[in-house]
């Protein structure tokens, strides 16, 4: 029996490890899907930003966020620092065969899978900033983000808090981490304001094509593949039966609701566009994706198939409703994550029993009003320091030279570029 | 031993979901490699294409064609459509324990792994059909390619069908995914006709080179990542010893083939044009790939490697050949899946003492047979009810602003573009 | 108990094969890597280059260098080449059964494992004399060094030899793989020279930018996402709650040391340039992974974040000065896989008790006059044969037209190209 345990515990670490790893990818998704989606003379910058988010939140979740999110026995509403795993070693053998299956994987493969996560939050709110927001101030941000305001309604949920207790249900944190994100961003963009010639003073709304569709098709991709991680990671525990029938079961309906988003929002954009409109595609992937986040677990294939399809339809009104408020998002993260993300916590009542209306509300308008209110706090004593925005010259020029001191495609735009 | 069953199921299951997570990524590949290939002006619209054939791909073999492939206990000709597992569960513990290691993985994870090999099947089609095809005509195609056509072929074979029966040997899909592919790709290029100005009056052929190499060459390496979870999964067995080395063995000769089939291109192509032809050289890996997969576990690494470079050298032929015949692939598609799939399931014999080249070649002929019937006369339909070519103007202009309404690359492309 | 040896086999294999999977992406990494910081007129060569050397490698280390490296039994300063096991079967189930767990997974994965480590240590190679060397020539010294010069240094400390018996550590290879792939890169940059215009009669340093910062970026995170199997898979062993422990350490020290030289880089390239460095800030992220790959177990996740922070600011500094050698690297493979990777072997002794300073130094010493002085030997005798550099005409216009015949991106170059 105790060699059973031991393999098992490396089957489900493992199992972590790998998951942890596909997440990790998602953060070279979003970098790709950003940078596809925005300008020549912005791409540098957003490429800056994202590689360099993903290391303020692996170093500061590390410093703070893993021990406010998981405090030891802690309870309290704001649990104290942690840091005893980074000296300390991982479970012992004799720990891990006398807790009778309570310790079964790795700490070490935890704190990577969560870590991940951290990032994730992060790279949305990337996207919903670019093209006219100072690098040095993202990445102020990111630090408050990724050590404090998500770690804590990170644990009002997954660390065993007020959410927790209440049954807000959010198996792999359509609210946690992608309402979370998107809150942010939104608190951002409304302090940061709308690009430049992005609305007219007449009322019409100018698309701004992205400058590399390919870059953000495969940003997409990658998301989705990633999303097994995200998702299917999410079960933590693989090593019986009942729990490899589960993460199976996630595998297929995360892949399930991604191609109902897909269908759905390709037909919306024609029967509205009469096009096939690329990015409205590549979102609707990801609005299936968001979606069924929050409950990948308890719906049939074909269920799931739609709530991603609900998602698709969904993200395209978004993303125009949004440009009616002249919420400017260039990549439209904040519908994508933000509004998807909601329609995800609600439909977890449409399979799991254990779900009510009234806790997932509950989460909802929790996870959005701390994450927002919190974040619109520290951006505005951000802008206060060291401002938000870039200059209107540094803008029209790109934030690419200003910023990054190089082009990202230095050979590829001549004086014909459309977005010059 | 039931903790032993418990724990070998998982692993199988985990091996499965990986692996069909490997699969999965190979939709990115197909997609940068065709967006690679083909002219800016058409870029857009292949990576709509790529990202909406997987999804419905993925929404029809979970309709009907599962049901097709994999009847429970179905042994017809055409048997019955079977829904019943979407909205059953899984593998019970009790099923598992009593089944004596019949039931040794979830079929939830099997399902995952089988609809994965669908889409690639096919991708394959858009590639050859490119720069000139309506994109809802050949969305119409693969509503039925997937959900009919290619599942009946494949009950015959992995199904249990008459294939099986007699003997025909694929180990990975040879014959059933890549030969199959190219079937419906050669029936849809013929109906459709070659683009403008590839082969011209006086029988010159016109070169058309792709927009994009690195996406090219990036597709070419997440296709031969992706072709580890193909091959390896495959196996469909991983947790004892001897299965353990079987997916190693397949790892090695997949890797090894794809190898082979790199330095043949690229000396086949140095030899016959005088320089390192790269996109030689990337369909020369894919050929590797596609020579093995009937066969990756029996041979020698150094005989799968002869078996890709064979493949290697073919692939450069068969381009050079159908341009002969006017057949305008403008990716190599058919000469990649189609020519080098069948020798593929001949060189199975080589190395395999229970195939016999009699069943090769029966199930050679029967799939290229049936498939490219049936897709001709699905094409044929779609060519009468909506038309399958888009306008001679819209072919000069691209694809892209008309069909997709937007650019791949607004900022890339002056008037200086050769593509133009 | 037999039944749990057979599961814990197939569990190892698995990791192992995972782990290869993950080596064998950082193929696609660096050669994503490399293009994107080339020119866009030197771009299809050295992607020609990157598919071309990972099959060449696959081959001759399967000829040759495994036979080299891991021989059976031998301990010769020249062990015999030893083909045997690519005829022969993997491991007999009576043979793992016996071997009182010394054999506890296939030997076909641990070649898949080890042949990938030997593209790595070649692919450092091509992107430092990226932009004027011959493509032949390089696949010729490709030859020579995947099939003999690496396997022969890799025997003294994997195989068993000298190195390993005087107490050096390296766990992964920051100088097996890294610094060796350096010292050859090294060599082959001095025989070559500097490419036209980069060091001028007066002292300046032009800075060459590449063409496309998102495939530079992408490959980055290809080359991040893939060391997770790099450093993780080389614990050799995963099955038992030390192993799994271990291996996930492995994970999140790798992780860390990565963050750690994102942000130091890119503080440090602030501080000196006054901007936001992309470049920088990529070479920084390997930097932190190089430094961490000698040893990611022992240390804390804090120390490890701090010796990739220390590569980090080492690689941007070592840039520059390399600049003020005049060894031009367009890349800049040499300071991030050579001088960082000397500090990886250095930092060994902060955090493993066993590791000895004048061990570490004599590995790096050993190393590194090895394989510079044999690649030195081979690069010359090549340039005697054939000549290693292009034609100035030749470099002027690109090497893809010369070498390869075409163009990587035909329409997005026009006359007002930055690198015409």
């Amino acid at each position: 029996m105790e060699a059973i345990t031991q393999l098992s515990y490396a089957l489900d670490t493992f199992y972590f490890l790998v998951s942890g790893a596909l997440v990790m990818w998602m953060a070279a998704g979003f970098a790709m899907l950003e940078a596809g989606l925005v300008r020549a003379k912005n791409t540098a910058e957003i490429l800056t930003k994202n590689i360099t988010l993903f290391a303020i939140a692996c170093i500061m979740y590390m410093l703070v966020g893993y021990g406010i999110m998981y405090p030891d026995g802690g309870n309290g509403f704001i649990p104290a620092l942690d840091l005893g795993f980074m000296f300390g070693g991982d479970n012992s053998v004799d720990d891990v065969l006398k807790s009778n299956g309570e310790t079964y994987y790795s700490g070490m493969s935890d704190f990577f899978f969560q870590v991940v996560f951290v990032a994730t939050a992060m790279s949305i709110v990337s996207g919903a900033v670019a093209e006219r927001m100072k690098l040095w101030a993202f990445l102020a941000f990111s630090v408050v983000m990724t050590g404090f305001i998500y770690p804590l309604q990170g644990y009002w949920k997954w660390g065993g808090g007020f959410l927790d207790a209440a049954g807000f249900s959010d198996f792999a944190g359509s609210g946690v981490v992608h309402l979370c994100g998107a809150a942010a961003a939104l608190a951002g963009v409304l302090l940061l304001g709308a690009r430049k010639g992005k609305y007219t003073a007449d009322g019409r709304v100018n698309a701004i094509p992205g400058a590399n569709m390919p870059m953000a098709t495969l940003g997409t991709f990658i998301l989705w593949l990633g999303w097994f991680g995200f998702n299917g990671g999410s079960e933590l525990k693989l090593s019986n039966i009942e729990e490899a029938n589960a993460v199976a079961m996630v595998f297929v309906n995360t892949n399930a609701a991604a191609a109902g988003g897909v269908i759905a929002a390709l037909l919306t954009a024609r029967a509205l566009f009469g096009k096939a409109d690329l990015t409205m595609t590549l979102n609707g992937a990801l609005a299936g994706l968001v979606a069924i986040t929050a409950e990948p677990l308890t719906p049939t294939p074909l269920l799931a198939t739609i709530v991603g399809a609900v998602g698709g339809v969904l993200v395209v009104f978004s993303i125009i409703f949004m440009d009616k408020l002249k919420i400017d998002d260039p990549v439209g993260a904040i519908s994508v994550h933000g509004v998807v993300g909601m329609w995800g916590l609600l439909a977890v009542v449409l399979s799991n029993p254990d779900a009510t209306l009234g806790a997932q509300l509950l989460g909802l308008g929790t996870i959005f009003a701390w994450t927002f209110g919190a974040s619109f706090i520290v951006w505005l004593i951000i802008k206060l320091v060291m401002g938000i925005r870039v200059s209107e010259e540094e803008e029209y020029e790109g934030v690419d030279i200003g910023e990054c001191g190089l082009e990202a495609y230095p050979e590829f735009t001549g004086s014909h570029g459309a977005g010059r």
